[in-house]
């Protein structure tokens, strides 16, 4: 039987505030075994920005990164968000260690081709080092992985934090048993997005692509779906969505499945 | 007979100029054997504050750090700075990861008490991990330092990057064969400001207090070499002071001898 490896995913609002931030981490910290924190930090990058006098340009969700805002989510992600949450699990006793894709290679990726869209520096994932990762993950070391990659030519790259989490899952797929939990601000996929009561407790590929069909799911959650079902499909073995309150709560939120 | 481990330690302008710094990294990537590279950031971390309009306040060479300030420090320190410098040391095939004090509890400082001066949150060293940064550094992992620390309980601290060169390089002496660099503009200690040729080969303890006497060694040279001599007297085998491209022509710059 293969050893169980918890990877969290949390973004926007969570890690941004001190007091979601110290819910999280405790939740985090709580949880046995062998784990990895993947974080954002969109939030606070686009405030820097702002305060620099930086336009933030999204398409589709995504940050268009050029030269001056790959400097600030370096800042952001690698720096300021990383590295308070790292103290912060230290404080918890957990041995944490902050990375990016750069970080003993961790992550290589390729920056994105233009093709309708100039993303500038973002970078999509060609190869997670699953062996370094799962060395250290079983040695009581905690990843907390920065949405940053690398081009193994010197070049930082921005990459989406869900999309890490999930190529950081499927890499560690055919050595561990892995739970992967995307946190987000509802309590899982909702029927309805004002009434936070109707989750949807299992969604199948069918399902998906019907919800996406009659818009009931929509916008910034069809991505971070499909990379859910990208992941359960490599061989990861359970994928949920859910509030960041309800990470050690295996009944919560909506489950993916194949 | 113990193995040899270099500790660079650079700052200044040489970490943050695109050509200084490929010259630095390429020499340092030509180093044998285990080696540290501690950096710096300081006019990155001014330069940043200043287009946040936050006041940089120095007393006696040294920062005070009061909450927006710690923020930008972590931004420029752990983020952009130490980033650049893994991703440029990946590229040049150096396994290179990026550390804080917090990351893996490698070095835990005290919050400086207040005495004439309130220094903010800067941190005194209290302990350095040596046994972690020793297991790394000997696995072909290459830690690479920003100068930030943590007191245990969450808080990230400020840490001189010279002082922290010096505590890592003392904790490791006993388990290796140290020798510690302190690179920055000049060709080593001069004997006079305005001729760079005058440069002073060898400093023993009593030469440095009589240069401090009579004013040829002032201003931030004067910590630099007290963490020295520190070094020095706590058995590190070799303390040099010299240029970043110096760092591997031993009989380069100023050597500081007991």
């Amino acid at each position: 039987m293969k050893q169980r490896l918890t990877i969290i995913k949390v973004g926007g609002k969570i890690v941004e505030e001190d007091t979601s931030l110290g819910r999280l981490l405790d939740d985090f910290a709580a949880i046995d075994g062998p784990k990895i924190l993947v974080h954002g930090g969109g939030r606070s990058a686009t405030r820097l920005a702002e305060r620099l006098g930086i336009e933030s340009r999204m398409v589709n969700g995504r940050r268009v990164t050029d030269g001056e805002t790959l400097r600030v989510v370096t800042m952001v992600y690698g720096g300021l968000v990383n590295k308070n949450i790292v103290a912060g699990l230290q404080a918890r006793g957990v041995n944490a260690f902050g990375m990016t894709g750069a970080d003993l290679d961790l992550i290589r990726s390729r920056r994105r081709p233009v093709r309708e869209v100039d993303y500038g520096f973002v970078g999509d994932v060609e190869r997670v080092n699953a062996e370094i990762i799962a060395l250290l993950a079983t040695r009581g070391m905690v990843p907390v992985l920065a949405p940053l990659t690398h081009d193994g030519k010197g070049q930082l790259l921005n990459t989406n934090a869900d999309t890490i989490a999930g190529e950081v899952a499927k890499a560690l797929a055919s050595a561990f048993d892995v739970t992967l939990v995307y946190c987000f601000e509802k309590r899982g996929v909702l029927r309805d997005e004002a009434d936070d009561a109707s989750v949807i407790p299992l969604i199948t590929r069918p399902d998906f692509e019907r919800y996406v069909a009659d818009g009931t799911i929509a916008g910034g959650m069809i991505p971070k779906l499909e990379n859910a079902f990208d992941a359960i499909e490599r061989g990861v073995d359970e994928v949920r969505v859910t509030l960041a309150s309800a990470i050690s709560q295996p009944g919560e939120g909506t489950r993916i499945r194949k």
